[in-house]
Parts: C-alpha cells; structure tokens; sequence
C-alpha cells in the first residue's frame, strides 16, 4: 500500500516551494524505505524546479543529496537492514544490464537511467526527490553513510561529491599537480578540499575577490581573480588540471590557456550553449576541454569513504524546509561557499 | 663554411612559390647533413608561405616532411653516419633540458621547440625546410628510415603521420574501437590506415560523397556523409574516439555528439576559432573535445617503426619542385585523399 509522504516542492516552473503531500511507493522487494534526516540543495535544484532543461514533470518535490536511516527493507534486500545510516544521490534506477551499468557508470546506462526526483521513473510514474520525510528506492541505489561521519554534513557528497570526486579521478589527479578550480560554489568548494586530499596545490579561479577568504579556508593555496587581466596571463600554462564549476555559460579561452601542456578541463556546471574557443591553443599543448557527470554508484560509496578517511565534509548552513524559498532566492543571486541542508526531521511539515 | 643550397620558396606573404638559392650553415659538431630526395607537401606550408598564423618569416623555403640521405656528420655525432637513409619532421631544435624535452615532447620545450622553416632559431638564424636540395640539423632531431621502406612513401608520415599516430596512441585507440575519421586529406587518410592497424573498425566522416571510394580504398569500413542528417542522427553515440582532421573552421557538436560516453575528440588540422558548443552534450556523457600536436622525436621514430611494421604508407603523388604552384593550388581548393610528395633530386632545378 503506498504511504503517505509530506514536503516541500513546486506545481508549475514559475512555482514557488511550498509543503505538499504526496504518496510513496509500495515497497517492491528489492526496495529499501529510508526515513529522510537531511537533503542537501543543489543548484539544479532550481533549474529543474524552472524546467530550464526542458525536462521536468510536476507536481515536483526536489532534492538529490538525500541521508536518512533505513525503515524498512523488501524480502530480497541483502546489503541492508532497518537502522542503517545510507544516502541516495542523483539516481534511482537504471537497466542494471548493459555495459554501462556493469561498468559501474549507471549514469550512462543505455536505456537511460532514473533521475531521482522530476522524471517518469521506469514504471511511469514520477519520482520525487528528498525534500521530504522518506523515500523508497531499490537497494542498488543507496549507498552507506561511513561510520562517525555527520548526517547534516553527508548530504551534500551525494551530488557536489561525486560530481568533483569522479573527475579529479578519471583525470588521475595526484600528489604534485597544480589544480585550479573555477568558481567557489557548493561544487566548487568540494572540489577545493578534494584536490588537497589527493595531493594537488590547488588555486581558486572566481571572479570575485572577496571569496579569498572563503577559498584559503577550505585549502586553497592561492586565489586568481579572474578579471586581472595581467594575473591570468602571468598564470598562462600553469595548471595539470582545471575543474570548472562555473554553473552558467563562460568563456573558455581563458580559463584553456591557464592549463599546461598535456593538461586538461573538466566542466561540471555549465549545461548551457558555451561560446566558441581556441584549435590553436588546444592542438599546440595537447589540451583538452571535457565534461563529467555524477559517478556512478560504485565510485559515489568510494567518495563516501574517501571522504570519512580524510575527514573531508562541505561548509554547510542548516535551515529548515520552510526557509527553502529564502534559500533558493539566495541561490539563484550567485554561487556562494557553503551549501544549504535541509534539517527535514526539524522542519515544522515533519515534526508536525 | 656555409654551403650553397637551392629549393623552392618565397619572399612574401603573396609570393608564388619559385626556385631560390640559399645557404645552409656549416656543419656543428652535433650536425648532421642530409642530401634530400623528397619531401612532402603539407597544407600548413601554404598557410605558413601566407602567413596565416602572423608567425612567419622570409624567405621561407618551406617542407617539413624530409627525408634523405646523410653525407657528412659532425665530430660529436653518434647515431648516424655517411650513407643512412634519414628524416627531419617539423622540429629541428629544442633546449633539450626542460621536463618536456627529458619527457620525450620536445614539441612544448619551455624554452619553445624551432620549427623546421620559416622562424628563427635559437641563434638568430631563420630556419629554411624541405623543398631543397639538402639540410643540415642536429642529430637528436633526425629519425631512421627503418630498412625497406620507400623513400617517398616515407616522407609525409614526417607530419601527417606523427600528427595522426600521436593522438591515436595517447588516447587509448585499441582493438574492437569505434574510431571516427573526419576529412579524407593528406592527415585523414593517414588517420584511417593507422586506426585501422591498431584494430579498429574505422569509418569516414566527409562531406563530399564522391570520397567514398577513397576511404575505402584506404581501410575504411563505413563512409558518413555529415550533411546526411538522418544518417549522422543515427549514430549518434556510436564512436569511441573522433580524430578530426579537418583543417579548417567547423561546428563541433555534430561531431561530437557522435562520441559514446567516455569518448574522445582530438582536433588535429583546425587551428581558427572555433564555433560554440554545447556543455551539456560533454557533461551528459563524460566527452572531451582535445587537441593534438605533432609528436615528439622518440614517438616520431616509433611511429616510423609502427608503419614498417605494419607495412603502412600514406597514398602519394609524386611531383617535381617545378609542380609546386600547381599542387599549392590544387591543395587549396580543398582537401584531397593523397599526398602531394616532391622528387626533389629528379627536379630540374637541383639536377642541374
């Protein structure tokens, strides 16, 4: 029988968050139910709310960067029990059977895989994500929160951690290598304490000086501001590798020419058209401009530990799911050092 | 002393190409020098004889796709002596100190690497290239041609060999892979019968339909015509790997969103501006559009070996220093299936 779930979502792209109530899933016998204690706000939070991409389905509850504790389990689930700390990021389903899917990239799955929240799941019917009291989802999806590490603070590995960690992995970053992350955003500063883990100096690229601060704190070594003219050309071919978290369209060229023979970018944030940029400058350097999406289930519970062994978390600020609206507004004015997690179990809709 | 030299080059940006006497420097220690027999005509010489990339100097005796026979060493050399047959690609110097040059890519030296004509070299003297009768060059920047191979077959695998194989090697291209060539010309037909030799099931990317025939003849298994909407709509997602050899300003998205996910696209021939692209389409599939740069000298001489080993040769035209305008003419019309190789010691003007 479905349950009845309560949270906060939009029922048009011009909505604005409020509490809805809506139903959950039967528990299939492979799913494992999840009480919700806290979910991370992602900027594609707000463009999915928006439909910017063109995709979205409502009534929508939002939220990808979801950690909670195991209520329930189907008859068939082997890897978890009822009290378990787990999280469940960007996916909820996929084929499980093509090469993708064996090759622990769901992301790619062939048959297309499930976006957690705002799309038709396989089924048909549409998932709604964590900005809410449970959820329910096939064990496959759900990883292990690591033992000691805070709830609050995990959430937002499940999208800003993965989506930073698999790049700089992919990419081989390691001890030495001088990285520089553009933007100092929730990605952004993931990416930040990421690279110092692995070993890399790493240097925040932003347009704004007065995120210095901000970016020493998380471990940055050094601040580019990126409208100095004279300070980016004196950084020309200095980087192995660029991971950039810009969230909107930029110029590439710039930010290309910092990167060193044989070096590499890598964007995550910017979905939108990107203007026009240099052959020349990446053929005489063996450059490359690349994009990466999430992880798949296997590297994110390998992030999740990575995490824990390096005692790595995200800057968050606590709200409740009642400040959503205020949040997103900030959101939306620019990036900003921290990431917003929802206190589900402490919002008002919840407790009540 | 300074020996007297004769080739074909001209004296300004709008000169047509014509018979020039010249000098070669005195032989240095570590010299060798290299009575030519041929030498490959590249697109990039007319964009160099034209200055299109505001780097050039003259006179400029262009070519670097030399090969030849020694017939002199200086006291110092140690690889080479009278007789051997050898080759000079597009280095002929570099610091050989800096972390590119131990790392076998004397093509980023930091002190900046000398191209084989048309600049000056590291002591003030312009360097003057392959469309003449005999070089004189360090030896680190002379290749063996291994035992067998023909001379004039050899020559273009100087550039558009080491252009295509360099890229093809450092991206992984393996047994089983989907590989894209795009444009059919002196470096794409090249492209195709390295691919293929590395086991990789190749098919053509062209505009021009009547190039069906050629991509065939040279090991293609498929021909895509990408003006066909409907046949490049179908295999989207289809290629491992694009090498696209196209060498002039194109969309890239088209091609790129050809690449499966993880896939790769290397730009070897356009060095313009390039147009936009689309983030999403790199993100949403973890594709990376790089760029490539000739090689260095120790991949150089491997991709010598690989072809001999594989009994690879690019298809030529042989011509005389004579035919130069006319061939520069043909070439600018646009790209063709074979490569323009000039018989130097059967021209008229070094048989005199």
């Amino acid at each position: 029988m479905p349950s009845k779930a309560v949270g906060w979502g939009v029922e048009n792209a011009s909505d604005t968050p409020h509490q809805l109530n809506f139903e959950r899933r039967d528990l299939r016998d492979n799913d494992v139910a999840i009480k919700i204690s806290h979910c991370g706000i992602c900027h594609s939070d707000l463009h999915f709310a928006h439909d910017d991409w063109g995709m979205s389905h409502y009534p929508m509850i939002p939220g990808h960067e979801i950690v909670g504790t195991v209520t329930d389990v189907g008859p068939d689930v082997t890897r978890y029990s009822v009290g378990d700390r787990v999280a469940i990021g960007c996916l909820v389903d996929s084929c499980q059977k093509c090469e993708f899917c064996k090759g622990n990239q769901e992301q790619f799955c062939v048959e297309g895989s499930t976006f957690t929240y705002g799309v038709p799941d396989r089924y048909g019917e549409l998932t709604q994500g964590g900005y809410s009291d449970h959820i329910v989802c096939r064990e496959e999806f759900v990883c292990k929160v690591p033992d000691g590490m805070d709830m609050a603070h995990a959430a937002p590995l499940l999208c800003a951690g993965i989506t930073t960690y698999s790049p700089l992995r992919r990419w081989g970053v390691k001890e030495g290598d001088r990285v520089a992350v553009a933007g100092l955003g929730g990605l952004g500063h993931m990416a930040v304490k990421l690279a110092v883990a692995m070993g890399a100096e790493v240097t925040v690229l932003t347009t704004s000086p007065e995120k210095a601060e901000a970016a020493t704190a998380v471990g940055a070594s050094d601040v580019l501001i990126s409208t100095d003219e004279a300070a980016m050309e004196a950084a020309m071919g200095r980087f192995h590798f660029i991971i950039d978290t810009i969230p909107v369209a930029h110029e590439i060229d710039p930010y290309a020419a910092l990167l060193r023979p044989n070096g590499s970018m890598v964007i995550v944030g910017a979905l939108e058209p990107l203007p026009g940029f240099s052959g020349f400058n990446l053929i005489f350097g063996n450059r490359a401009i690349a994009g990466s999406a999430i992880g798949g289930l296997a590297e994110t519970q390998e992030m999740l530990d990575f995490c824990a062994e390096h005692n790595i978390l995200p800057e968050i600020e606590i709200i409740t799911g009642e400040q959503i609206p205020e949040a997103w507004d900030t959101l939306a004015k620019g990036d900003m050092p921290h990431r917003y997690v929802i206190d589900v179990a402490g919002s008002e809709a919840v407790a009540q």
